[in-house]
């Protein structure tokens, strides 16, 4: 067993030279057959995949070409007016974090810029968060020349107690809110959870008597809401989104690239790697391409049909947030009703997990011995940290512990049958985490090819935006009902029917439950159960 | 449907008079015929965990009582012993956090502690790091009565990199090292990425002119290594865990209370929560008790073989970190290989999810469109924050927005047939966090009855631990043979068989490259291709 996985590891491991990144798919149950029976297929993608970066229209639901590759070698752009503007923006990119960084360009009223809040959701927000965990700033670094990366915040979501949490964090930092530059991601102008992110941060500025324009940039497609915004008020900075960029592969556009140079990230060496895993990922050969190795293991392992969850492993703390940038990526592009010919076709694959070996501690005893549901990519990282360790027994440090155990569990899963891929990087930098991103970008890309569906557009999470616009409506007539009503108290049964709405009870209920329960007017008083309490205006 | 969702709604919410938490079923194929004949196993699992909560060894394979429900209500526990080692614990806790927090209890060489840093991993990181996230440190907070809550950091992994970014983190901060407190949680005394934070913990302490000992604290079973060497080096506090409590249930411990009670969260609050809780899940009527809605509502979900993935989906930042807690709870409890009466059962249940309404803009798209292999829990918080909310459009606050979007996703998965379970909450309070553990804890319980497994054991674990043991085995005779070939380079494979273990290449070949990768006197020389690099010593 043992001496057939040195010779299958041999044979299969993906480590084109040069890249500094292998793929090991010898933990799965790939062999020769497969990669045969799939050649076809492959050959199709690589096909795709071709005319995608050649600019035809990828996405052809929302009309639009798919454009990610081009950010770093825009001379792969289709138009000189797209390489200009990728240029253009980079450049610019570049210079604002440089001022900002240096003190140059300052802030209204304190010295320098100290912190940025970011504003984003989704993918205006995942790359960043993961690339700052990976990435981010050392406690106290200052780098030559007067530098000084910036701390970084994220408002994510449309909790009032987390922009709380934030703000109060922003208020307890060196800086303040003075010195803090803001930075409102949206590529659509519109996604309600940043527009209400940035009118909360725009309150917390003015109710401390500073003005939010002068410290606020915008980065957004021309002519969005936001950008209107932006122009209006005359924000510090604006920064272009293209239609031709989607959100989860966003990162390596301003949306990703802002933030981590404001961070003193080296934004060049990201797109460097980047660069160079898409050379890698263009050659048409199954195992030689680190690409086509993930996308074709993940094929195995859930038939083309998502049936077996994947897990991320990574063995490094400042990876802990790569599976929550990739949920997004894959089970956003690849979770699909339909196929591109129409046909129900369910697709998608869970992506879960956090960071080796703390996950040994919670759930491998459920992998090991529990359904055979998932397959494992692990991420092991050769370089411990920036110098010398102590010994934690003889001989023996704590990041020989960390390879160790993730090479045990691994063998421990593989006696049980349980399969996995291995991802090995020399060290977390900038040059690997762009090529990190670059790589599953195009893994993403070529097994949504193996299964034919459309990977950039995402119809179903615009009912769940329709179906949240609806219960505001509804609160809206609920509010004036019980306005009308003033003086009276009643089941939400009673206000849902005195609306014409009886159907609504149920989200009529939440609604009244969630207004009295904070500040307002709005009184309840408890009936014999739950579901008879009494709402109404004194 | 709508309506029909009224009536199963108000049928079939489980809301016990005072208790403050809901559970709602209603969104799951739940009926009555379901629960009639669910109601002869769940009569038994009532029984078993009266039985339990009595003292019985209700971990027959580690022959140990079951005891966390005793921690709470220190009255129901089996002898007049335990109930004394239970209240003299919680007495020691609150006292010496106290004593820390007020200045009375002082480091060797600072003016007081500021920062607390806990040790753990699994059960001993996962439920202080929830609790804290969820209800810790506002900055800049201090009580009235001059007593201030502790900054807190945790060292949960074995990553020499991780270890580095938080010491550098305390080093940046207020207080530094000299101002720190170090608990070194292990119940067992000997998990080796413990022991390793334990020992990086100390050298750093060491190498900043600072004694370890008097900034350290172990909460471990007495008699363990740990505590060996706490009671030698004269630790400043040593407080014990029990064999009848489980690492993933001991956060009502001294595991969880006394990282709380260090940041200023009010862990009487959160016994009595989780003592309500207990009280309301011991009532033996299917849908009055909500920990029995929870573990039915999971049985019919996966046929009650784990067949779909619970995704856990908070509307409210502060519980970003329930699905980590989560996953150790559920996953390790219920994923098990055999039931009790050893027959091949590979049960489990998949936990996954982090907050909404951002993961909406992640994985809401697959939830919807892609494979139904899920069903979500819903925590819906009434509360939207601390004060008044500005109006993010006429009459609507960012809370009304969270709640609009959760209300809203809920009815486009409904749509689908996508099922789930909403439970409600006033506000993320110690009480309400108290609630929740206990909830989660006693679904548990209940679950593993409802399929017969033991849910308190996890032999799976020791599997990998044993497995990292002999690749750390391996890699001392790797580098002695290495040492015996001084001046030679050799490949993995070559050096493999010089130790007679020539199956194990691919391992040796995972050691070179980590070794060589890092400060030591190993040289790499490139081969042809990757697996031919060539290792050895000048």
């Amino acid at each position: 067993m043992s001496r057939q996985r040195w010779e299958r590891f041999q044979k299969y491991l993906c480590a084109p030279q040069g890249l500094d990144v292998r793929v090991d798919p010898s933990r799965m149950a790939i062999d020769d057959a497969f990669l045969e029976r799939m050649t076809p297929a492959l050959e199709r993608a690589f096909d795709a995949m071709e005319a995608l970066e050649g600019g035809a229209i990828a996405n052809p639901d929302e009309g639009r070409m798919v454009g990610h590759y081009w950010l770093r070698d825009a001379a792969r752009a289709p138009t000189p007016e797209l390489r200009a503007a990728i240029d253009e923006t980079l450049d610019r990119v570049r210079e604002l974090a440089a001022g900002v960084r240096s003190g140059a360009v300052r802030p209204q009223s304190a010295g320098r810029f100290e912190n940025a809040l970011i504003v984003g959701i989704g993918g205006s927000a995942l790359g960043p968060q993961f690339v700052s965990d990976a990435l981010g700033r050392r406690p106290g670094g200052e780098n030559p020349g007067g530098e000084r990366p910036l701390r970084i915040f994220f408002l994510d979501n449309t909790d009032p107690d987390g922009f709380d949490r934030i703000f109060a964090e922003i208020d307890a930092s060196p800086g303040g809110f003075a010195g803090t530059v803001t930075v409102v991601i949206s590529k659509s102008g519109g996604t309600p959870e940043t527009r209400n992110g940035m009118l909360e941060a725009a309150n917390a500025y003015e109710s401390r008597g500073l003005r939010f324009a002068p410290h606020a940039i915008a980065v957004t497609m021309e002519g969005s809401a936001l950008d209107g915004i932006a122009v209006e008020q005359e924000w510090l900075a604006r920064f272009p989104m293209w239609d031709w960029v989607g959100g989860r592969t966003s990162e390596l556009s301003a949306v990703g690239l802002l933030p981590a140079a404001l961070e003193g990230i080296d934004i060049d060496a990201m797109l460097e790697g980047a660069r160079a895993m898409d050379v890698a990922t263009r050659v048409r050969d199954p195992i030689a391409n680190p690409a086509a190795v993930l996308a074709l293991s993940w094929h195995l392992a859930g038939d083309g049909r998502g049936e077996k969850d994947m897990v991320i492993l990574p063995y490094k703390d400042r990876l802990l947030l790569l599976s929550r940038y990739l949920q997004q990526l894959v089970m956003e592009s690849l979770g699909k009703e339909t196929d591109r010919r129409g046909e129900l076709a369910e697709q998608g694959i869970v992506v879960y997990g956090n960071k080796g070996s703390t996950d040994q501690h919670a759930y491998i005893q459920q992998l090991r011995d529990g359904p055979e549901n998932f397959f494992v990519t692990f991420i092991e990282v050769l370089e411990d940290r920036r110098g010398e360790s102590i010994e934690v027994e003889p001989g023996v440090t704590a990041g020989d512990y960390l390879i160790g155990l993730h090479l045990g569990t691994r063998d421990a899963l593989s006696e049980k049958g349980r399969g996995s891929v291995t991802i090995t990087i020399p060290r977390v930098d900038a040059t690997a985490v762009g090529k990190l991103i670059a790589l599953f970008e195009r893994a993403v890309g070529l097994y949504a090819e193996l299964i034919d569906i459309n990977a950039y557009h995402q119809p179903g999470v615009e009912a769940g935006k329709r179906a949240a616009r609806g219960v505001l409506d509804l609160q809206g007539r609920v509010l004036a009902d019980v306005e009308a009503h003033r003086g009276e108290l009643r089941t939400a049964g009673e206000i849902a029917a005195s609306i014409g709405d009886a159907d609504e009870a149920e989200t009529v209920f939440h609604l009244l439950e969630h207004r009295a329960a904070n500040p307002g007017a709005l009184v309840r008083e408890a009936g014999e159960s739950a579901v008879n309490a009494r709402f109404g205006l004194r």
